[in-house]
């Protein structure tokens, strides 16, 4: 069962489309996607435990607004951040880096996003558990 | 007094730098500004009766995320159209709109903006109170 922790949406279908590089189950919920729009928002929501995997944002950015529930967000070199309902996120271009639950909420963000995604490994069990929720 | 209606946020501080281009108050919270991201985002609240004038986005585009009250967006040449928690509405370059409260409600969303504004002519009482809340 999923558990809508969205203070603004429903939770949206299972991620099948990103189920490869993400670590437990996510759901998407697409809010804009226009052709002459250069960029596109969708609200993501992350069981707790999910995570997705390094990546990196080429030629583009992407901004979290944070709409329910606790998560983290790490840049590669840098300790993760806890984040909050209302937290915001900017992730620049090239930047390396990770977001999701913690181990025991469900987490919610709406995603601004230009750009072509690289994605990379995915965050070690070791190192997420090792997070102090 | 201000009355909070988002579902993610205390309304911000006056809005005295648009207040021009506003008939009414509004609260606006800067979200993100950041030099090397070519979008910017804020929550704006307006009390009942609140709206901006006609405005045109210029080499660019704005994307509206309704976080609470009830709320209206038209484009010239357009009926209104009543907005709600959780809708979505798209800009294009160069399209001539207005957005703001209903009579009897106060309206927030999130603004991801792109460009320069134009402003232009206030939206007329009588054409606001023909509106159907």
């Amino acid at each position: 069962m999923t558990e809508q922790i969205s203070k603004l949406y429903p939770n949206g279908p299972l991620n099948t489309a990103y189920a490869q590089f993400f670590t437990g189950n996510s759901y998407l919920r697409n809010l804009i996607s226009d052709p002459d729009i250069n960029v596109g928002v969708g609200e993501v929501s992350f069981e707790p435990g999910c995570r997705n995997h390094w990546h990196i944002h080429h030629d583009g950015f992407q901004l979290l607004i944070v709409t329910g529930g606790e998560g983290w967000y790490q840049e590669a070199g840098f300790p993760a951040r806890k984040l909050h309902v209302g937290d915001t996120v900017v992730t620049k271009d090239g930047v390396k880096h990770w977001h999701g639950a913690t181990k025991d909420s469900w987490f919610s963000h709406i995603a601004i996003t230009a750009g072509t995604p690289e994605w990379l490994v995915a965050v070690s069990d070791a190192d997420y558990n090792a997070l102090e929720d």
